[in-house]
């Protein structure tokens, strides 16, 4: 009998239906709409338990209202699969032995698939493998454009077409989302280079702006609906990315109507102020290990913690901001945590490596086939030769934060050790050896990591065994050291490293069936090009890498890849670098306005060495004459474009069918054409389909910097039916009103 | 267009809505039955995923099945609140920041407040912290008996009878599984010492077993019904408790039909073939971090590990119970974890404070309150002296695997502090220091752990101090040090350590308003009970000990707890230590049979230091004369019997109505008396109510070991109103027929 009983007895009615005689608070009644419920959440919170929201408290996560039932917000790298637990403030892995996932692809992978059923598969997949890891956030994926090769985390991006990326990047949210997880649609935006990243500040035209940098990320925010964002780490107009007033409150949000929640890089929040006006939510990494080390709780000195709520008890700063950031914050875990509906996930199964696998064989590019030297000919090949390090590399340790612990990686000497059997004789021989002494060296299959054999020697016994081959296959391309495919720095050139040019001249010389593979999520110069009848592009494949790229390369799939971004013959091909405006120094400017990819090659009349949508088969394919449903349409009108396509070869096959459109006069200069859709159709041996393209006006305007809006102009168009960017098979012309 | 994508696309219909085109599978399907669901899920399992559930996987978490989205398993302690997170296979805290937990008050206080809505704000609060922590198993509550003082876990117990344990932990049950979250009712079955606790054998006859040590357990099976339960680490018919025919076969299973989840206490499993056949379903803590450090993953040498999947493998066992041990943590999963009705939960909350505060304040127990020395009268008292360290010592840290991380913990002389203020003048000493190099001697409020003075210094101090005080009040007792109250090793006595003995005297000697605090979750010889006008049993009180604390001291709150066991006088008055019965050696025999606590002092006419039931409040009450409804009964007949209590003093309060049945002439000895009902009544000054009880023939039976049943014999009883067991205040006769 105590004063405080009395509550307690009137709490307690009775030992059953506690909970059910107490009444249900509209926040976590679900009948209510999600607006309803974040305002009557909000409304019972304090002042300090909506600061700790907008922090993080670890490494990955941040504070919910744990007095309110509302769950921590847990985020988890990244756009391939689920990052392994870490410490609660060091990255060292924290050891767990749950959290070995599934590798996907790379995103340039993914994008190369110009599928948008296989995105759907991807987002689906690793959805389903954050959620059953309790991840609220799954940070990706990536959409910075493709500017220049050297970029070190083009992998993590979908390649250099602003059209591409938009169509691609939304059924991977839509598939990740699905399973009540949120994608964070990363960097934004013009973080398009590691040199410099912190602090780099981008000029760039508002053109360029809006035609090639923000496309994707207005899908991923309109068609998507991503519930997240992240901020870039670079400067735009001398605000960081994070808090940047023109990006995130200006467009993001005013333009775009974005609802989400907008999450700081790690260490990519720089002020107070600024965080608390210019649309940051919830900032993450600011700090080191050091400062967590050297300070009981460093979060408490995180721009959007302490400082803030010093602002405020001053009366220095409202709290209208902060409850905004909140409200979003809330949104996101009802959408996700407290979404009672969402499904519950499924972590590192065949299913989802099936899923990887599908994903890679529909990414893998073939670039050059002469005399049909693939898919190799089991019944004729007896020896075969496997070159390189890339053969038996690890891929998907290394890179940054892409960086993952699987569950199993198979190396392409092990994938077609495995498809081949004993069908024919499997030679290994190294050939080159990269950084052995890297951070991220894992080498699979079994082989020694140390080779201290001069690359003359390695190279004479690759050509010894390749001599007497039926086939020799080349495994090289990049790996994720630094300066090479790896976040935190770029390349320093479009070569090969470790020799590898003189080294795949030297195969080619011994052996006329040379095939080479090149693993990269970049261009690379290839000055062999002509000695090598068979080039194929194979990307960072994940778990599978090495099974898929056996089944495309004895044929059991047929390569239906197409290029995201140009390889081009030399990097001064590539407009960055033509204008010498890559990285810059403190400050960047992006010289070649919106002519970046093909744009600029096609301006410039530069025929790259691998045009951007180009990719073969094994089957060919007739393309009739494209018409159009219109001759001439109006600014309101949608037109239709309408092709047939025929596999004329003896394999079943698909065909990615690529709509152009030129402005063939414009009062401005514009790119020669530009994507504006595409469909990959399957086609039997024989088989006929028709690939049709609706547009309306948007798809032929421009942005037109002075008014600030999108501007079609009345006149002349084409659309151009290709193959690829440089593959034109026909093409229809219409009138604008 | 490879071989896979067809099943990719016949997958992925559409963009949109992929999930709901896929037919939710039975097992996911909330309104199926669980029993449909497990069958469902069961059947798409391989062996290797059941076996893979059936033990850990690190410290406190079990596998779940990652490729159908069921959850891993996770573990916590304990009974009191939420241990903080360890690493994933050693037992050092990972360091997170998000765990500092709510400390409720140890067990005895619980079952010391005799109030079951009280336990069930205890097990809803501490089911709420579980919940948001994302915990599925509770592991807690405790019911083993308290048969001796002297074992060293019986803080985590409910006490010496199985009647008021009983009743007490089934709210407890309903209160944290209506969260979502099980509790795992520890440790089946007679672990009542601490002494070589991983292998004694218990002798016990079955009458002891079935009237003693069992019904607790029974309540929390049948009236409870929770979902799962762990054994424990003794033997009993010479098999480890953790997998044993006679407890979890025969009797848990068959006789009380258990459906939940037998799961080991933490290095309890000795073997896998007992394992398998002798009702375990969960195997955790076999083997050490040093075992795991030796071998890449110990789990899989677990006893249900791989040694299972080798004897099924080589047919030597069928799948048949690896199916059952499934079904059940499939079941105990879709209960938790997969209950999408569960609630949130909140962690460290001030609600929670407040509820702690509220058992406290109900579970605080006033032994002795000579001329009204208790409450302190804050209009007289000026000088108020406190002394002893246990007014200062941290008591939610240490005492084995129930200790916590707390988010705050209010010491007593904190607590007197908060609530005096000014009011009076408060002056600390410590009086003695208790073992300082221990591994658990966190100290609050500011004072220094070290203190290297002598005993007779520390004590001349404090009665200095003391002499011209208004009044004195002393905090000691025992600790969470080892052979204190403490997990792992049992007391060596029933005296207080640290000389405390001596200087409660010396104490009572210069001041005569010298109140005595017993913080401890055992009894305590008293050698100066005749010295002291004032003694109080504390408890370990949690987060908010030294505001319960004062609430009760100044009288805020009306003390209402009763003991939930005998303190004797004399260690040789408890029956276990009287037949020389306590711990044994590799066998202990409970010689004692069913008499223990006040049944043997009862049988035996020993009067206790303080009797069972027994507890004072700052007001009187007055019994009236207990009425039968009537005065025959047959075996399916109900009786009640009432009772008027009357508050005959000046302050609000509340009394334990206790009813005890006297089987006046059996065929079997019995107890004099045994506890079969009670009530709290919540009176305010004045007010007089009724307490009725109806019981029926089980309440009137003993087990007959011969038959295997329960007898009600008929013949004369005795339904008896006690304050206490030995403070008897009206009875009345009945027969049964």
């Amino acid at each position: 009998m105590m004063k405080h009983v009395t509550i307690a007895a009137f709490l307690l009615l009775g030992i059953t239906g506690l909970k059910a005689q107490q009444k249900l608070p509209v926040y976590l009644d679900d009948s209510k709409p999600i607006s309803e419920r974040v305002e009557d959440a909000l409304s019972k919170m304090t002042v300090e338990e909506k600061i700790a929201m907008c922090h993080a408290q670890s490494k990955f996560s941040s504070k919910g209202v744990p007095r309110l039932g509302i769950p921590e917000v847990w985020t988890t790298d990244g756009p391939h699969g689920i990052r392994p637990e870490v410490l609660w403030d060091e990255w060292s892995q924290a050891g767990w032995t749950n959290d070995s996932c599934t590798a996907f692809p790379a995103l340039t992978c993914l994008a190369a698939t110009w599928n948008r059923d296989i995105s759907l598969l991807y987002g689906n997949s690793i959805g389903e493998e954050a959620r059953y890891r309790n991840k609220t956030v799954l940070l990706g994926p990536g959409v910075n454009i493709y500017r220049s090769p050297l970029n070190g985390r083009n992998f993590e991006y979908m390649g250099e077409d602003p059209f591409l990326s938009g169509q691609m990047v939304v059924p991977y949210i839509k598939g990740v989302q699905q399973n009540g997880v949120a994608t964070c649609v990363k960097h934004f935006a013009l973080n398009n280079q590691e040199t410099n990243r912190m602090d780099v500040n981008v000029v760039v035209d508002d053109r360029a702006l809006y035609e090639i940098y923000l496309p994707a990320f207005k899908a991923a925010v309109q068609e998507g609906g991503t519930w997240s964002i992240m901020g870039a780490y670079n400067q735009y107009k001398g605000q960081h990315c994070c808090h940047n007033q023109y990006l995130l409150n200006d467009i993001l949000r005013k333009e775009w109507g974005f609802q989400g929640v907008v999450v700081s890089d790690w260490g990519g929040v720089h002020d107070t102020k600024q965080s608390i006006f210019n649309g940051l939510d919830l900032e993450f990494g600011t700090g080191t290990d050091g400062l967590a080390k050297g300070k009981k709780n460093a979060y408490e000195y995180y721009y959007l913690a302490s400082p803030y709520l010093d602002l405020i008890r001053s009366g220095e700063v409202s709290t209208k901001e902060l409850d905004e950031k909140v409200r979003r914050i809330l949104r996101l875990c009802f959408l996700t945590s407290m979404n009672k509906n969402r499904p519950f996930g499924s972590f590192a199964t065949e299913e989802h490596a099936k899923a990887a696998r599908d994903i890679a064989e529909e990414g893998i590019v073939l670039l050059k086939n002469e005399r049909n030297v693939l898919p190799i000919n089991l019944a004729t090949a007896k020896k075969i030769v496997i070159v390189g390090e890339n053969a038996v590399k690890m891929m998907t340790v290394g890179g940054g934060s892409s960086s993952l612990k699987v569950k199993k990686e198979v190396s392409p000497l092990d994938g077609l050790k495995n498809r081949i059997g004993s069908q024919a004789q499997i030679v290994y021989a190294r050939g080159y050896v990269g950084d052995a002494s890297g951070s991220y060296n894992g080498v699979v299959s079994g082989q020694n990591l140390a080779d201290t054999r001069s690359p003359e020697v390695l190279l004479q016994e690759a050509c010894d065994a390749a001599k007497d081959a039926d086939i020799v296959i080349f495994f090289g391309g990049l790996n994720k050291s630094n300066h090479q495919d790896a976040e935190g720095s770029d390349r320093k050139g479009l070569e090969l490293p470790y020799n590898q040019d003189k080294l795949i001249s030297a195969l080619a010389k011994v052996n006329k069936n040379l095939v080479v593979v090149n693993i990269s999520g970049n261009a690379v110069a290839m000055p062999w090009v002509k000695e090598v009848p068979a080039i194929m592009q194979g990307w960072f494949l994940g778990s599978e890498a090495g099974n898929a790229l056996a089944d495309v390369l004895v044929g059991d799939a047929n390569p239906s890849g197409k290029l995201p971004f140009t390889f081009p013959v030399k990097l001064e091909d590539n407009g960055a670098h033509a204008l010498n405006a890559f990285p810059g120094g403190k400050e960047v400017t992006y010289k070649e306005g919106i002519f970046v990819g093909y744009r600029w090659h096609e301006k410039e009349n530069k025929a790259p060495l691998f045009s951007f949508g180009h990719g073969l088969s094994y089957t060919t394919f007739t393309y009739g004459k494209v018409t159009a449903d219109r001759s001439e349409m109006n600014a309101g009108d949608k037109i239709t474009f309408t092709v047939s396509v025929k596999n004329t070869g003896k394999r079943d096959g698909a065909e990615v069918v690529q709509l152009y459109i030129r402005d063939v006069k414009s009062s401005v200069p514009r790119p020669v054409k530009e994507l504006k859709g595409f469909q990959k159709l399957q086609l039997k041996a024989g088989e006929e389909k028709q690939a049709s393209f609706t547009i309306d006006a948007a798809a032929l305007s421009f942005f037109d910097a002075g008014k600030h809006e999108w501007v079609a102009e009345p006149g002349a168009f084409e659309a151009i039916i290709g193959a690829s960017a440089a593959d034109v098979k026909t093409k229809v012309p219409f009138t604008l009103k």
